[in-house]
Order: C-alpha cells, then sequence, then structure tokens
C-alpha cells in the first residue's frame, strides 16, 4: 500500500519533469495529477523494468531503476492526490 | 499540423477506455484530457512503434499499429483539448 506521505519524501528527482503539483513543466512531459495510483505504478514499473524503449525511457529508466516497488507505490499514492 | 476536427473522427477505439472527454474508463487506464498534443504523439508513436511492453501495451500496440503519422497528429490534437 503506498503512502503519499511517504511519497512526498522520494520526489526530489521527479518534480524537475513533473512538478511537485503533478502539472509537466514542459509539453514533452505528462501531467501526473489526477491519474490513478495503480495506472502511475504500472507505468513507473514499465520504465523501471525496461519495458519501454523510445520517448522519454531514456530520461526515466535510469531513474526508475533505483526504485524499490514501495517507492514506487509511495511516489504513484503521491502524485494520484494532486 | 494535427487536427482535433479530424481527429474527433478517428477515436473510435480509444474511447472505450479514455472517454471520449479523454476521462480514464477504470484504474487502469491513463487520463489523456490536458495532456499535451507533444507528449501525446510520442507516446502513442512509442507503442505503434513497438518501444512499450508491459503496461498496457497489450492493447495499444494493435490498435496503434493502424494509425498514420497524420492519424495520431489529428488523435493527439483532439484529447489534447478536452
Amino acid at each position: 500500500q503506498g503512502s503519499a506521505e511517504a511519497g512526498a519524501d522520494k520526489i526530489a528527482t521527479c518534480v524537475a519533469c513533473h512538478g511537485e503539483d503533478g502539472k509537466a513543466t514542459a509539453d514533452i512531459y505528462p501531467n501526473l495529477s489526477g491519474q490513478s495510483a495503480t495506472y502511475l505504478e504500472s507505468s513507473l514499473k514499465a520504465y523501471r523494468d525496461g519495458q519501454r524503449s523510445g520517448g522519454m525511457s531514456a530520461v526515466m529508466t535510469p531513474q526508475a531503476t533505483n526504485l524499490s516497488d514501495q517507492d514506487i507505490s509511495d511516489i504513484a499514492a503521491y502524485y494520484s492526490q494532486q
């Protein structure tokens, strides 16, 4: 189970592109606000597990590689509540 | 250049999961409303070009395979304006 409170302490690198409020800082990035935790977990794990190339994967895969399942649940909880 | 008006005629299959208004019909799907056309094009092309596995790719890749660059621009324009 993800904790949005714990997630808030794990988004230091995420915010550069996705903002603290889940609003993309440039058009090439997606907004995360309003997405479900289920979807956010699914896509973040797909990046981490090397299942996405192209698109923004050159940025996302190295970042996601360092995340545990719990980290991903926490970050997903945080952004789903923005 | 994408046309939202043309895109409105090309979303017959998209709406089942993403809604006519870009609101996901279930938690496993992302909302598309409010995303930039740039991002929507990038991710749809990544699915079409076989650069995404895992996640929802089993659903998305076969759908996206049938889309031309113009189709993708039009659909991206449509959903970015929802």
